[in-house]
């Protein structure tokens, strides 16, 4: 008697997929009348999402489904939104079939989708299976290769995220990526001197605003040169569209310039 | 003028040692004034405290202190509420002084206090530090050795805590640690059979409180015979004060019987 009362809930179930929405940070999913073997003619899904800056690592602690070529009968299939990462079913791993065994699957996203499914011949010998998952940290800040660096300068893992910071002298710039030199208040007075940009002669930083001020006694006119080191991002077609330089004396204006060598 | 502003507040702090109470998960700590230098005859902790089941993790991407033997004038002091994990200063090590460098610092519990303190006679040339702290989780299933488990069978970890379960056919005990097996309901009606405790000949597991009942038809007597690989914990003077068997048969009883071999 008190079989049947366990039982029917699931068998209730059959009539359509069973769908059991998952938000918690960690847990345990199990086939329905585990430790007891799982009814036949069941579909539940578990669809586990944890928040941004995490993944979803998942796996099985017992797997005891019935083997079938290709897991067509019963299975237990882990996906995400987009793809089926795995389909498992039988006790062992063969040719045909793939037990989980000892793997651990991560999520590559914030969602992991874990569906049951039994035929209608399950004679009530297969337990099931024992799952656990739980949400796991994305580093950031080690995910990147160096070519697409997520921070300029530094970069601070934490539990769900990461920020960039930037190295003495310089500027998180308001996209909280890139670091920029702090150089819109230059003045030069002397009557002789050397600017070069920021971090001259190493690459000038990204997103920096620049303003370099000259101002000498009335009577005096400046001469500007430039040397041979002289290299602003240009293109072929477009006059100057990412970095420039500008000059201005009074009413009159030069530039934008760019390029590579000398400008003349 | 704006310079005397934003120096006032440190100034003000000097006469008692400031401390700051830090109950975020992650963020940055800087010396008074960064990136201006800092002010002299200033003493500053900042008290960190993250939830059980999280480390402390504690590094410097900017480190710029007075350099003196043992540190004995400006330094920054890394401790926990028992012990002195670090005290650094200068800008870089040397035999009689020690910068943080890239070492990244790991508090041995949920507690980290950083202490900042400049002497008198600093003339305003070095900068201070910029350091970052973030929690890290602790992997509870992968730090105990195999002498001192944390759970008899299957340890999650999840991101401020772990869990145990039990393989299958196995309970978890109240401890939530210890797995027992089910043996509280065992009925024998043939009349000749063997009983053997749970998992022989593997050892028996622990927490168990197991009921084998032997009930033959009227008319009949017991014979009850134990094999020579008798084997329960006993206890040199205390006659077995953990582990024993009892045998009740109508009003008489026998035992507690522990011990090695066979009892007769």
């Amino acid at each position: 008697m008190r079989f049947f009362l366990l039982v029917t809930p699931f068998l209730w179930m059959l009539c359509e997929a069973d769908v059991i929405v998952v938000k918690e940070m960690f847990g345990e999913i199990r086939t329905p009348n585990f430790p007891e073997s799982y009814p036949s003619e069941t579909e539940v899904t578990w669809n586990i999402t944890v928040p941004e800056g995490f993944r979803i690592k998942l796996y099985f602690i017992h797997f005891d489904l019935e083997p079938s070529y290709l897991c067509e009968y019963d299975y237990a299939k882990v996906e995400t939104d987009e793809q089926i990462l795995s389909i498992f079913c039988g006790r062992e791993s063969t040719d045909t079939e793939q037990s989980p065994g000892q793997q651990v699957i991560v999520s590559p996203g914030n969602f992991l989708s874990l569906t049951f499914r039994s035929d209608f011949s399950n004679e009530e010998r297969y337990t099931g299976f024992d799952a656990h998952y739980s949400a796991v940290d994305i580093d950031e800040c080690s995910e990147r290769n160096d070519e697409d660096m997520v921070c300029d300068h530094h970069c601070h893992n934490y539990i769900g995220g990461f920020y960039c910071s930037c190295r003495f002298g310089y500027l998180l710039h308001s996209d909280n990526r890139t670091c920029k030199v702090e150089c819109s208040d230059n003045l030069y007075t002397q009557r002789s001197g050397i600017i070069s940009s920021a971090d001259f002669p190493s690459p000038y930083p990204k997103s920096s605003d620049c303003l370099y001020r000259i101002e000498l006694e009335e009577g005096f006119v400046i001469n500007l040169q430039f040397d041979d080191n002289f290299d602003i991002e240009d293109h072929p077609e477009v006059s100057c569209p990412y970095d420039y330089l500008k000059i201005k004396a009074g009413r009159k204006g030069f530039g934008p310039i760019c390029g590579e060598k000398s400008p003349g």
